[in-house]
């Protein structure tokens, strides 16, 4: 077998080759870019003697068989899915990592108590049809008709029928079946490189996940104003859609600012913002904007109060600037708790690692809270990432990544060895 | 002679019917259209028994003769060309208004000590060829090479051919030459339906035009910040787009209302915004966005100083926020203020005639701009206007359109009766 940090870079290398988009990469959810992933990986699995197979959610499953079948299995895994113009790393990471451990098991005879199953998910980038962690809640049952009804971004095509086409059993998937039985799963692994700057900042090479953050959103909200010529219009009769848009923006930030200040965990993003190129113009007021909006914390409470005060700014400035706001579905995502079991036992095969150990909350959403939510003891490896995630310029250190994949090796062979 | 109210509306009607395209009036600059409406205007002059010619601009020129050639001539109209599926109102008003005065004054026998000329000008609408009043800067020598090479919008075909074919004398205009000697002009009045509100909502049937708004713009500016996962950067350590120009655009409106408070005249807009669609994501920090940005005001000094503003709070919220604003070429268009002296005299017929008198500036660019930039003092009447214009929706109630006609003719008549 090659060296792990050879046969990593090999596969990293792979999947950019694969689903390069000429700026960074691009694995469309249930698109042909991440199909592409899956099979790359499914082919590799298979050249070290492994098992795999398609789930009903059309999900990659790569299993060690355990030999007391009555014990649930153990999980690992993440997504192949990328944003668009994203990097390479942000869910390939922990693909690969459980490929190196499960490859490491083959070759060296591991025969453990527990199955262990890695699985490469597809659908938890919410670039493509506006929800994150599809394929994880496809597999708890937890999709419903207005999500599978959410059109992609690009061809407008309903997701229930992308995923019928990756093929999904979309009609159990639509009946609301669990495809995974949580009970059987003993726990969930997931490796991800950080998405944010904290491991950078404090120059851990890894970390073990406290927690995930939950999260309100709207895809897209519309402010409607009235159209006008820009010359011929006086402030006071206008009702200009972007002016009422960027004072909303202003004053959420203003409260935000607030709300860190009293200590509370909070981050908002207008990640999506447009006037309507059918008839924006340099002199014309524009009467139409959409824009997206979300909002994230470990803390249910903060994320209600925040979308009142939210509705409650919209409602103000639609009063005095004489605009609507139209809003589109609220979709929510809850935050998640880390199992404490696990990340003792993580925090202790660190420390016999002879690695740094500072436990730090994922801002990020994973699919891990939907493991964790479905009642799994779930836990996460972070690894130190430059530059943030969900962009070409993600640099996740090779040293960095090999430190993950053994924590989760050790600790997969530590759970698997005996019940 | 008909009724001051039945000649108009035959000739609106007229004008309506054999330019009408289906849903609303298109006159094409050097066009059919156009040419259409110039023949109709100067077939009804002749039918008055006035004098009719065109101008070396292939404009139409409808005289009455003065007793004393010694002494510049008055001269009123406005343009007969439309933008595409435009409405009836815009530019023809003022013809039909020009020509129910000259008409009346050869009916009732006046003989002026001044001449009066009427014109009908051509290519006033920027909708065509990119550019705004070219009749009017063809005339006093104000069209560049580049101005007359400009392509027909749909055709392609550059302008220069196509105001030869319409009858210009594009050898003088291509040297520069000037058409018409601005001190053989002793004022240019033109009646125009407003563009804007302003007279709906202050219940203005007509008003005196203080001055024509320049501008400066641009058309795309760039904001650049990070781009990052919308969940795994704090606030501290972002650099978001869409936030820092949110709060730019929130600084200049305040700046804008504590501006209009000291009594300056300005309108700012940024009709076009957006994040771009090739990298933009719901859960991803915007790293670029482009906007555009437009002043307006009647004062040289207020958009210089707003300029001045813009520009530093583009720098602090750069500086604050750790983004930079890349700008485009600026544009720039100069502000034109009407003779006092023949704003005066309209105000005190207005009263005369008791009608409510409040000046209000024009935001919207007119010809009226090019006779005043090139010394000739000049004014305007503003007609109230339902529905903005450059639409078929636009509307002038016949009542309020015999009110200016009756003020221009009234303004007309004096001036020209005594040196």
């Amino acid at each position: 077998m090659d060296s792990d940090a050879a046969l990593a870079a090999r596969l990293f290398d792979q999947l950019r080759a694969a689903t390069s988009d000429g700026v960074g990469i691009s694995r469309e959810s249930y698109g042909a870019g991440e199909s592409a992933a899956l099979d790359m990986v499914e082919a590799e699995a298979r050249a070290h003697g492994l098992a795999t197979e398609r789930d009903a959610g059309a999900n990659l499953v790569v299993t060690l068989p355990g030999h007391d079948d009555a014990l649930p299995f153990l999980a690992c895994g993440s997504h192949l899915d990328s944003v668009p113009q994203g990097g390479n790393y942000d869910g390939a990471a922990g693909v690969v990592a459980g490929l190196l451990a499960l490859a490491h098991f083959r070759a060296d005879g591991f025969s453990p108590a527990r199955t262990i199953k890695l699985y490469a998910l597809r659908g938890e980038e919410s670039a493509w049809f506006g929800r994150a962690y599809i394929g994880s809640s496809a597999l708890f049952g937890k999709l419903s008709p207005d999500d599978l009804a959410m059109p992609h971004v690009v061809s407008g095509r309903p997701l229930r029928d992308c995923m019928a086409d990756a093929g999904v059993a979309i009609d159990r998937v639509a009946r609301g079946e669990k495809l995974l039985d949580p009970a059987s799963v003993a726990a969930w692994l997931e490796l991800h490189i950080e998405q944010g700057p904290v491991l950078v900042a404090r120059n851990l090479p890894v970390a073990v996940v406290t927690g995930i953050r939950g999260n309100f959103r709207h895809r897209s909200i519309e402010c409607l104003g009235e159209a006008g010529h820009s010359g011929a219009i006086p402030r006071w009769l206008r009702h200009d859609a972007v002016f009422a848009t960027a004072e909303l923006i202003t004053r959420l930030d203003r409260h935000w600012r607030t709300l860190l200040e009293r200590g509370r965990d909070l981050v908002i993003t207008t990640g999506i913002i447009g006037t309507d190129p059918a008839e924006h113009a340099l002199a014309r007021i524009p009467g139409r904007l959409h824009f997206s909006f979300e909002a994230r914390s470990q803390n249910t409470e903060t994320l209600e109060a925040f979308y009142d005060l939210f509705r409650s700014e919209c409602a103000g400035i639609a009063e005095e600037r004489g605009v609507t706001f139209h809003f589109d579905r609220r979709l929510d995502s809850a935050p998640a708790r880390m199992d404490p079991a696990w990340i003792e036992r993580l925090r202790t095969t660190l420390h016999e690692m002879a690695l740094p150990d500072e436990p730090i909350p994922s801002g990020a959403g994973h699919d891990a809270a939907v493991f964790a939510n479905a009642g799994i003891p779930s836990a996460m490896i972070f690894v130190r990432n430059e530059h943030g995630s969900h962009n070409p310029e993600e640099a996740m250190a090779m040293g960095d990544f090999l430190c993950g994949a053994e924590l989760l090796q050790r600790a997969l062979r530590d759970a698997a060895a005996a019940p």
